[in-house]
């Protein structure tokens, strides 16, 4: 009998999150389940990772079928103690959300969902970035589950290049189809909102709206999203400029 | 008389750190500097964000004719609070560092100085992460300030391609040129050790080395800084893997 995959499981919104537990859900057959998360929430966080300070493991009874710890730090944090310290083998896969709140356009630079995604590929462990274009906790993920559980078996099964994952995003309500594209081209505007605290010191909260500086493109993210359809993008994680090189090369090589 | 370019500096080892004062007093006579950096060090935070929770500005007195503001936050929170409550104009560049560290190899995923440089580079400001090859708080800069001075001068005429950054890093002791590459396959390895605190539970704490992937690649920063170059990895925002579309199309889309 074959040993049934190890599938490692994160997020960015916490081991309380329920997306967290669609994603279980949604894979829990198809291989043995590891969930290590966030003790807090970590939207924005990126690729953080804690340097300077200690990190705690603490470990939840299962659900599902699933092992479940939290790590109090980041996404990063989760995948690379969970590597060293907690799962018993180098996972075959690892799943990352399902993300409450888009990653698509630009957001895909501040993910922390994307954060552990690339944290595996970086290693060559195949990843995924699973996110619902809906902030809401109560969101319905009904649309999407037959969806992650085909692509991950796929993913799986085919494996993906070293050093690349895929950063996959599902609109609210409905999907009319997959597509696969890039990135759109995109930027946060208007990004402020400034208060007065109770003793007349200013404070700032984050807020704004993404732009899509190229609407019309049919080959980004952004543009099929808007039209109901899941996108999936390509992900690298070397970010080397190759084809400027040259041009910097003449410019500033001695 | 033309108006003198608006400098924007910020860092991730926070407003305290001597690398920061290095930057200053490399380009003061080039434009009119404002620094805006975090109140505490943040180094290994990525492109972070603050995106639930209060951000304060600080002012503090200015330093050698530069403006200087802290942000209870990370490297993006000071350049996005500086581009929107800060400085009075767009900025002409930014120049994020000097780093105590490096950058180089896959530390640029999780490096605040680049996550700086690269919300920059993202709305389309020239910007530019600079790093020293030591961790000490006394390190010596001396061999760098020209090529600092010079970059940036030459970057401030001659801009960047939208989007994109550049990666400057100086070895520790001296410099015997320039090189223009791509950054080393690399990464982290045997990355924490185990502690028993004093009631008898576990915690972690991060520790590891770089491991290249590539040792013998004449066209990688980690090669050349081994042999006391200075390098400048160009650095794009964009992550998608344009030529692993076709390939994850014909696997996934429907």
């Amino acid at each position: 009998m074959t040993e049934r995959p190890l599938i490692l499981i994160s997020n960015d919104d916490s081991i309380n999150a329920p997306g967290l537990r669609v994603l279980v859900d949604c894979v829990k057959n198809i291989g043995n389940v590891w969930v290590v998360a966030p003790e807090k929430p970590q939207s924005g966080m990126s690729s953080a990772m804690t340097v300077n300070g200690p990190l705690r493991i603490k470990e939840y009874p299962e659900y599902n079928g699933a092992k479940m710890y939290s790590v109090d730090g980041t996404p990063v944090d989760c995948i690379k103690l969970a590597l060293h310290h907690i799962v018993p083998k180098k996972p075959d896969i690892i799943v990352s959300g399902v993300n409450h709140g888009s990653n698509a356009g630009n957001n895909v630079l501040y993910s922390g969902t994307m954060g552990a995604a690339m944290e595996g590929a970086m290693i060559g462990i195949p990843a995924i970035g699973f996110s619902l274009l809906s902030h809401s906790l109560s969101a319905d993920f009904s649309h999407c589950t037959d969806y992650i559980t085909s692509i991950t078996e796929t993913i799986l099964r085919e494996g993906l290049p070293y050093r690349t994952c895929l950063n996959i995003n599902f609109p609210k309500n409905k999907i009319n189809g997959l597509k696969v594209v890039r990135t759109a081209l995109s930027h946060w505007t208007e990004e402020y909102r400034e208060y007065v605290d109770p003793h007349g010191k200013p404070f700032y909260w984050l807020t704004g709206s993404m732009i899509n500086e190229e609407p019309d493109s049919d080959d980004t993210d952004l543009y099929w999203l808007d039209r109901n359809f899941a996108t999936i993008v390509p992900t690298q994680i070397d970010q080397s400029d190759l084809g400027l090189i040259p041009s910097v090369k003449e410019l500033l090589e001695e």
